[in-house]
C-alpha cells in the first residue's frame, strides 16, 4: 500500500473539508473511532495525507470534527421528529425516539459523539453541545409550564438519562432493540413527567 | 521482567480462583479491561501463569468471572440500600441510587459487566444477569400493583434506563456528578411510575 496516493481529485478548500468529513463518518460506522486514521480518511477521499493535513493537523481534531457533525445530525433528526408530531408533549416525546432511532442507525457515531467530553480538542463541539442541552432545557420549561426552573432541569435531565440509557442498553445487547417498547417507554415517561 | 515469576505463595484451589478475581477487579480499575492480561492477574497474586490457566484457560474466562463478581456485588449493594431504606418505593428508589454510586464508585467493573453480552464466554454471567432481572421486574410488578404485567415491564426498563443513563452520561463526562441530582432524578421517577 503507497503511503501517498496521487490526488485522485481537486476540491475547493470548504469542499474538501465536508468530503473528509463525510469520509470519516462512514469509516467509524464500520470501526470504533481510535482505529481510524487520518491517511485511511485522505485514501478514501483520493487526495495526499498532506492535504488533509491543512484541515485536521491530527486524529483528535477529525474526531472533534465528526462528534459535532454527528451532534448536529442528531440535533435535526430529533427537530425534524418533533415536527412531524406536532410539536408539545408528542413533539417532545417525538425527539426522544428519535434519539434512540439515531443511536441505533449509527451505532459508532452516537459512541463518538458522547464519548467526546474525554477526548482532548473539544472546541466547536462544546458549542454544539450546548446550544442542544438549551433546546432541551427549553422544551422541558415549555412541558413542565409553571412548575418552575428547578422542575424542568430535572425533568429535561431525566429524559435524556431514559433515552440515553434505552440507546446504550441496546447497542451494548442488555435490552432488545424493540420499539414499541422504546415508543412506549418515552411516552410514558413523558406523558407523567409533563403533566 | 521475568515470564514466570515463582510462586509466592500456595493456595487451596477455590482460594486462588478468589485471589485471581479479586487481583483482576483491582486491575480492571486501573486500565481498561481489554489491556488487562493473565500473566499481570498471576504476577499479582504471586503464582506462576500456568496456575492460573487452571482456572482461567482465556482472558475471556477472566473477564467473565469479573462481569458475573461485578453483577453480584451490584446486586449486593442495591439490596443492602433497599433493606436501609426500609423496602417499598422508598427502597426501589434506593437501588436506582445505589446503581449510579456503584457505577461511579467502580467505573472500569461497571463498564465491563454491561458490555459483558457482546464478548465470549458469557456463561454463569447469563444466569446472574437473569437473576438480576427477575429481581427488578418482581420489584417492579410490586410497586405497579393492579396495572398488570405489561406494567411493570415498562416501569423496570423504565426505571433501569434512567440509573443506567445517568451513570453513563456522568461516567463519560456529559452530566455533572451530583448526587443530590441523581437522588431527585430517581425519586421522582419511582414516585410518578409507581403511582
Amino acid at each position: 500500500m503507497r503511503d501517498e496516493p496521487p490526488a485522485r481529485a481537486t476540491y475547493h478548500h470548504g469542499d474538501l473539508r465536508a468530503a473528509l468529513v463525510e469520509a470519516g463518518l462512514k469509516l467509524i460506522e464500520e470501526r470504533a473511532a481510535d482505529d481510524i486514521s487520518l491517511r485511511e480518511v485522505a485514501r478514501a477521499v483520493g487526495v495526499s495525507a498532506t492535504a488533509v493535513y491543512r484541515h485536521f493537523p491530527d486524529k483528535a481534531a477529525l474526531l472533534a470534527a465528526l462528534a459535532g457533525e454527528g451532534l448536529a445530525r442528531l440535533g435535526e433528526a430529533q427537530a425534524a421528529a418533533a415536527e412531524a408530531a406536532g410539536g408539545g408533549a408528542a413533539g417532545f416525546n417525538a425527539t426522544g425516539v428519535a434519539y434512540v432511532r439515531f443511536a441505533l442507525a449509527h451505532p459508532g457515531l452516537f459512541r463518538l459523539i458522547f464519548s467526546h467530553s474525554r477526548r482532548p480538542g473539544s472546541a466547536g463541539w462544546d458549542e454544539r453541545s450546548q446550544e442542544a442541552m438549551r433546546m432541551l432545557q427549553a422544551n422541558a420549561a415549555r412541558l413542565v409550564g409553571d412548575r418552575g426552573e428547578a422542575a424542568a432541569r430535572l425533568f429535561a435531565l431525566r429524559a435524556w438519562a431514559l433515552v440515553h440509557g434505552l440507546a446504550v442498553l441496546i447497542l451494548d445487547g442488555q435490552v432488545e432493540a424493540d420499539m414499541a417498547m422504546v415508543e412506549a417507554a418515552v411516552g410514558e415517561h413523558v406523558a407523567l413527567g409533563a403533566g
